[in-house]
Order: structure tokens, then C-alpha cells, then sequence
């Protein structure tokens, strides 16, 4: 894939998901890129992507690349584990811009930290079902071991507010449990919510287990990225400069309500926007 | 509405449900009148209908509808509590069969249990916000107050399976408290999905609260409609009759695992059928 000559510096970066966890990717990004504008669409309407088949999630992710690129966003991140392991190849085929999921990067730091090669992975049954994490690492090392195990209750218990509870303590012991019985000593939290229960996950496995947030890994690697390619912003946004910039294809004072616990920046608006029509 | 003469008793019933949850009320059909044939769709490939907008929810409904008179149904049953809130009204006035929703046998039975007029509803945030409890029940009787209280954990703990579980009885007290503190004395289990942790919910609210259940009632009414037309089935299907049959969207297996749970009618097996085509 040749870049795009046109793409600029201080041109946007386009981001997705299937809903809200994709803003723990954004708000790494505001973290280690802060001179970066955002635009961010979550497609709200049609969450979950995990119980939809590949060919679907395909082409609503098409459908949302071709939405970012009307604001002529210099890259785009799928922020979105189920959209990473069906949609990434066909839309780097598709596209002339540099495009980056959160799988991969979640899969190289699980591989550079482990030590006994026993790595855990958690995430919603589509992505464990997929296999995504284990092929992948598997690709890169075949010395690993990948033991996947889906945790369903933990995007709900997220979304109800329940991040430092007795009730998710509970559950993520009984999720957990095998894990740390089969001696894993690296645990990749491979759906965007769970970083938002990072300390209760990491209270639970122990000090020996290192836990891996793809959403980090993947502002390190898009950041990593843009330098390389002489992309990144070097103009700091003045005030006002809508730096930030929220779309969803339903129902976004949830989204608002939501987005301004994760991300702490102030008053969020979010715009209702019509997907199917892209 | 006028009854299309060609209908005969020994056709198959038609019910539908945006995934698992209708399942409650295939039960209660099964019990009640155990002679009749079904025909269930599950839209597990679009489900949850609650996060979707009214239009969508018709569109999808209509669809639907569609497919079961493939079957040459004689009736239709709603079993859901979004899809009869939004589409009901529209299927009516579209199909010359009868058809009928779970929310208004819930809410003419809740009328005829409560003594002190506090009715509490609990659903899915989607049924809540609709308020189509409220309304129907307002209309039928303006001396009653109705506390609506969503549950969003409700779904996923019972779809994890975790139908008698320390956890569940945890959250289950915290969203009842608020309806126990109002003096509540019946209880609308608003959603397919409740039925299945009614003793759960019976312990926590006590004796003197009421449960009803929209699944059960709405097997009652059906039953008593189908008498009223003379269209109930006189003949027992035999041996081998193919008495009950199921289709998804999508995920057969997963459907057959959860209905097996639900369904104490031995192997159960389900075909998934592309709905977009109807």
C-alpha cells in the first residue's frame, strides 16, 4: 500500500468501533499524541458486531471507513477487536491511507513480556471464538501457548457503571480462575471494555501475571506510525479547534453519558448520523 | 381485523422473538395447550432489538412475519416485549391472521392482581423508555401508578446461565430495592428473559408481591382467542409430526444449547435462515 501524497499532518485521525469500548483506544490516543485531532464513530445502532457473521461486519466497516474519509482523516484505527480480526485485511486492500487494528499490537506486547510462554487472553466469545489472537501469535511464535477464554458478563457489568464492585469482583474470579490455574503469566485484555476494569483484573491474577491493554499497544504503534511517515501533528489545535469529534448511529446522550466517564475531557457532544447511507 | 377463512385448526402456531427470550413463552404454550403445533424464529443475528430504532424494529418484525406464513400460520405470536411495544399496532392492520403481543396480557393481568394500585414493571432499558406499560395499563385504568425500573444485567447473568447464583440475587436486590421501598405489591416480569430467574426475583420481593409473568398470560389469552375462533388443534400430532420447529438468523448451535435449557422437550434442533430475504 503506497500513502496517499496528499495526506497532511494535522489532518484527523479516523477512529471506530462497534460502540463505546473504542474510546479506551481514543483516550490513549489523547494521552500519547495530544496534539492529534479525533474524529470517532460508534455504531451504536447495530452493536454487538460479535454475534454477526464476517461478510456483515465487512460491510458496515466499509460503510464507517468510507463516513471518516469525508473528513479526510490521514489514518484510521479499527478500535474494535471483532472489526480487527473480519474486516482489516479487506479494508487495507480497499484503501489508500495507512489503516491499524487493535489486534495485532495487543499480540506483539503479550509476546514481548511473556516468560514461561503461557499467555491468557480474554474477550468477548466472538473474538475468542475467531481464534484472531491465537493464530496470530501463533504466525509470529510458535513457542506460545494461547489459552482464550470468553468473559460475557464483563462488557455489561462495564456498561452499568460496576468498574470497582464486589458483584465484577466475583465474576472476573470465576473467569479467571483457569487462567491462573494453567500458570499463565501474561494476560491480554482483548476487548476494548476491560481496560476500564484493569484494577480489579489485575488485583485478581496477581503481581506475576503482566496484563497487556491493546488499546495502549495501539496508540504507541499508531504514534510510532505517523512519525515514520512524517504524519504526525506538529500544530497544536488553538481553542475551539473541534479537536475532538463524536459520531454515532444511535441514541447519543447514552453515548455522552458514557463517553464523559471514560474520557476526561470536559463536556462531550456526540451527532447521530444515518451509517447505512455511506 | 377479519379472520381469513381458509385458516384450519391443525396449522401451526407462528412465534417470533429477537433471540432466545421468546422461548419463555413457546414454554408456556407447550403447557397450556400441548396439542398445538409451533413454528419459533429467533433473530439471533440482529438481536437485541432494544438499542434499534421503531422503524428498524417494523422493518425486521415484518420480515418476519413474512417468513412464518411461509408455514401458512395460523395465528402469530409476538414474544417480545420490544417488538410488541413498537411494531404491534403496524403487523395488525398488515396481515389478515390474528395476531397477539406479550404486553397487553401482562398488563390486563397485573391490573387484575394489584389490591393497592403500585404496579412495578422491570425490562430492558428499551421497554422501560417506551413506557408502552405505562400507557397501556393508564388507559385502562387511571387509578393505578406504574414504577418502571430497568434491568439491564438481567439478559446477560440469565444468558450466562447463572439462573440460581449468589451474584444475581446481589444485583437482583439492588434493582428491586427502589420498587420494595414504594410499596409495590405486583411485579410485571417485563421481559422474556425473567421468567427464568422468577424464583430469584419471588425471594427478594416477598410474599406480598405478586408476580406476573406476560409469558404465561399470554399462552392463557392465546389459548382462549384460538378457542373463541374454533381454530384449537383437535388432532394430537403424531409420532414423528415435526410438532415444533425452530429457525434463527444466525448461531444454530448456541440457540439449540440455550433452548435445551429452557425446554425440557429433549433434543432440540434449529436451522438458520437468511431473514434479509423476506
Amino acid at each position: 500500500m503506497e500513502t496517499n501524497r496528499e495526506l497532511r499532518g494535522n489532518a484527523p485521525i479516523g477512529v471506530f468501533d462497534s460502540g463505546v469500548g473504542g474510546l479506551t483506544v481514543v483516550r490513549e490516543i489523547m494521552r500519547q499524541i495530544p496534539n492529534e485531532r479525533i474524529v470517532y464513530f460508534g455504531d451504536t445502532a447495530r452493536v454487538p458486531y460479535g454475534s454477526k457473521s464476517q461478510e456483515t461486519v465487512i460491510r458496515y466497516s466499509e460503510q464507517i471507513v468510507r463516513f471518516l474519509r469525508t473528513f479526510q482523516v490521514k489514518t484510521i484505527v479499527v478500535a474494535c477487536n471483532t472489526a480487527s480480526a473480519y474486516a482489516l485485511d479487506t479494508l487495507e486492500q480497499d484503501i489508500d491511507i495507512p489503516i491499524i487494528g487493535v489486534v495485532r499490537p495487543g499480540a506483539k506486547a503479550a509476546l514481548d513480556v511473556t516468560r514461561n510462554g503461557r499467555i491468557g487472553v480474554i474477550a468477548t466469545e466472538a473474538t475468542i471464538g475467531s481464534q484472531i489472537y491465537t493464530e496470530y501469535i501463533s504466525k509470529l511464535n510458535t513457542n506460545v501457548t494461547i489459552y482464550g477464554k470468553a468473559c460475557p458478563l464483563f462488557v455489561p457489568l462495564v456498561e452499568e457503571g460496576l468498574l470497582e464492585d464486589p458483584v465484577t469482583d466475583e465474576i472476573a474470579r470465576r473467569y479467571l480462575a483457569e487462567l491462573i490455574d494453567i500458570d499463565i503469566d501474561t494476560l491480554i485484555l482483548g476487548c476494548t471494555h476491560y481496560p476500564l476494569i484493569r484494577s480489579t483484573l489485575g488485583k485478581i491474577v496477581g503481581d506475576r501475571v503482566t496484563l497487556v491493554n491493546p488499546a495502549y499497544e495501539t496508540a504507541l504503534e499508531l504514534k510510532s506510525m505517523l512519525q515514520s511517515l512524517h504524519l504526525l501533528n506538529d500544530d497544536p489545535p488553538g481553542l475551539g479547534a473541534n479537536q475532538y469529534r463524536f459520531f454515532v448511529s444511535d441514541k447519543a446522550e447514552k453515548f455522552v453519558r458514557f463517553a464523559n466517564s471514560i474520557i476526561k475531557y470536559g463536556i462531550l457532544s456526540a451527532k447521530a448520523v444515518n451509517i447505512e447511507e455511506y
